[in-house]
């Protein structure tokens, strides 16, 4: 013990952390670029931020609801841990009218961030993990913090115990999964962030048949499912079977542009059974009363909005918004000659560097062109030679992105590699 | 395996749980007796929901932020995790201004309860907890769910490895700490909810050098402080050399009447230290950024609002307006020959009922006056044989209440034992 300490020892599962999480850690990285050029217009495609203001309709809901909150009538306190009933049912026959699930089995979150740590309480520290490679950060961090996995390896860059199944150009960007060990538990995200991949009918099948045959559950992450346009699932409720098997977590973050207003929800089907029969929705309707309060009854209230006719036709007008933005960034970057992959179904485009170091390239890219993207290898080790570049943000910031994209790799040696700097090597 | 179930073990920890959450199963049988009596007027003095509307003053405030919300120029995206940079200074300022707590020190939830269990997150299963006994239920539940404790014991309704703290009148509600044994973790809250019991200084001075001479850390959990009426300590930071031993949970739910609009936060000072040095507030810091995503911003708009000069003025007056409530009820049950603790610096009343179960006296309470209250086994084996009840709530029903419970002591044998149901006992 060192003098002036508790003898509380530190808690073995956070030492296993590699590195920051890393949104914060860009942040850092940004905040220390301004500091060191506070004259510049930084633009973000960076962080998945949404910037086009909430829905107007919303305005006039939240308005009425905080009239409401400060009158003694219509004055709300503790509402359900698992959300307010008229909310749980227009998500379940919004998103789900066709696909059976019954209001009982949504919980309202205030995020699927949140609720991607509550199922890991949850399940608890003895069960396995897959994720695709590479993939939203979140569900290995928050498998490490609660016990289920070994020590990072720094050679392979993977943490162990958990299994990654590689998703890129060989694979068309979907495991093989004849090639895939059992786990207990697989995370899929579908639109994958960060790749932009989205899972065919065919696909989300083989994944539902395969999680039958070793009885494992998926947790199905559709956070953005609004942006799919192919006619590609945007529910894992649209497989046959996948409700014996799969949980699905999603979000009004990219929807409805909620990141600030934080609102999200959890659909834990009936059917889907522990090992000794035992429902996993009764556990999870534990886990979210005694560790979660509910939603804000604000934000429920701006999500009830949402989902109203108006509401939903002012949100399709602000995706179309970004899905613009994502085409002019995606013409800009394949006429540089880079190798463009994603941006169809998701907000997210996934440019490949080959032969360079993904912190590296973000480093130079942010140094020359004052323009904050994510580097791939913060996704899996997977994504080291990627950058994923978002479509979120400004039409004008946009235009000015390209400009400045266009200017940089024109004048840079093409098959130059990034330039290696230490301190951006992590 | 069942058939038609996945081969997924369900959790131990879930397993270990004996009952249902105690404020849902509350709700549950408050239903119930709707159910059975649909035309009665229930009267809830149960769960410490708040029912005066929130300050004017903020309706102002969050129009406008509604309105930024949904204008181009105004709309913000992700906050930061840990929350606005304003608000925690505020926090800062108005709870700890005299106190030495930095801005940087205060993660602002979306309420107490969720920050909990993400304290609990951090210290993982390794560590041993000790608690008041009786208290608020969520220290122990989300002790169990991350593995920290061993099972229940029916006999003496004890979960094994936590340390119970009697506080009763036998000890003036304050742990006897010579007979308490070592353990890495106290939670300590006061006002004690459900006693009411507020630690005074020179006890909060010993529990403070307690937690130093074992190396322990104190949560401290200080959601009722605005209640305190006395000159005790409305921080352990009041104490000196708590800043070394001790975190602090509170929040705005019963102080600004955001039990719906969830917000409080977590103060975690950067002198406290795992054994090894390394300083706690990093690992939070990283809890927070990872299984959270900040409170919504609209609440953390709300919460500024409220500790704005006109804003606590507001404020001050609705906890008046609990204070009365509950004097108007303490005036009552004293009047009736029972024995009543707490109720000075707290919003509950905690009413002895010798030799009878407190589920009981729920029941019978419940079925002849239709008065919700909470049965004080639910918050620990030294809870049996009391029943908390709420100054929350509007004034007529406050006076309603009484007259129903004058009524039905007054035509009652005083000492004939409550009714033992097979169904309420649990």
């Amino acid at each position: 013990m060192v003098s002036g300490c508790t003898k509380l020892a530190r808690n073995v599962n956070m030492e296993k952390l590699k590195n920051n999480y890393l949104f914060p850690e860009i942040s850092r990285r940004e905040l220390e670029h301004v500091k060191k050029h506070p004259n510049v217009q930084l633009i973000s495609l960076g962080t998945g931020d949404t910037t086009e203001p909430i829905p107007k309709h919303l305005r006039h809901v939240q308005r009425k609801i905080y009239h409401t909150l400060s009158t003694v009538e219509g004055y709300r306190g503790y509402g359900l841990e698992q959300g307010d009933k008229v909310l749980r049912k227009a998500i379940a026959d919004t998103f789900y009218g066709h696909l059976r699930v019954k209001s009982n089995e949504v919980f309202v979150s205030d995020g699927a961030q949140s609720d991607i740590s509550r199922i890991q309480l949850l399940l608890g520290s003895g069960v396995t993990i897959a994720v695709q490679d590479p993939t939203f950060p979140a569900y290995i961090d928050s498998s490490v913090i609660i016990g289920q996995t070994g020590n990072f390896h720094e050679a392979t860059k993977k943490y162990q115990n958990v299994v990654y199944m590689p998703c890129g150009p060989q694979n068309s960007f979907f495991p093989d999964l004849s090639k895939t060990p059992r786990t207990d538990v697989i995370f899929f995200c579908s639109p994958n962030n960060p790749t932009g991949y989205v899972a065919s009918k065919r696909q989300l099948h083989q994944l539902v048949e395969f999680a039958k045959t070793n009885g494992s559950i998926i947790i199905f992450d559709s956070a953005y499912a609004a942006f799919i346009e192919d006619g590609s699932p945007r529910s894992i409720y649209e497989i046959s079977g996948a409700r014996e098997v799969a949980i699905e977590i999603s979000s009004f973050s990219k929807f409805a542009g909620f990141t600030g207003v934080r609102l999200g929800w959890t659909i834990i089907p009936d059917e889907l059974l522990y090992s000794n029969g035992f429902p996993i929705i009764n556990d999870f309707h534990r886990i979210v009363t005694t560790s979660f309060d509910g939603a804000s009854n604000i934000a429920q209230a701006g999500g009830l909005a949402c989902l109203s006719p108006v509401g939903l036709k002012e949100i399709r007008s602000v995706i179309n918004y970004y899905k613009e933005n994502r085409k002019i960034l995606m013409e800009t970057l394949a006429s540089l000659g880079l190798t463009v992959y994603g941006g169809i179904n998701a907000p997210y485009l996934w440019v490949h560097f080959k032969g360079s170091k993904s912190w590296d390239v973000f480093a130079e890219i942010l140094e020359k062109t004052h323009i904050i993207t994510v580097p791939g290898s913060g996704f899996g080790p997977g994504g080291e030679e990627y950058l994923r570049i978002s479509g979120f943000g400004r039409r004008d910031d946009m235009v000015e992105a390209s400009r400045r994209l266009r200017s940089f790799f024109n004048t840079r040696t093409k098959h130059f590699p990034f330039l290696s700097s230490a301190s951006n090597t992590n």
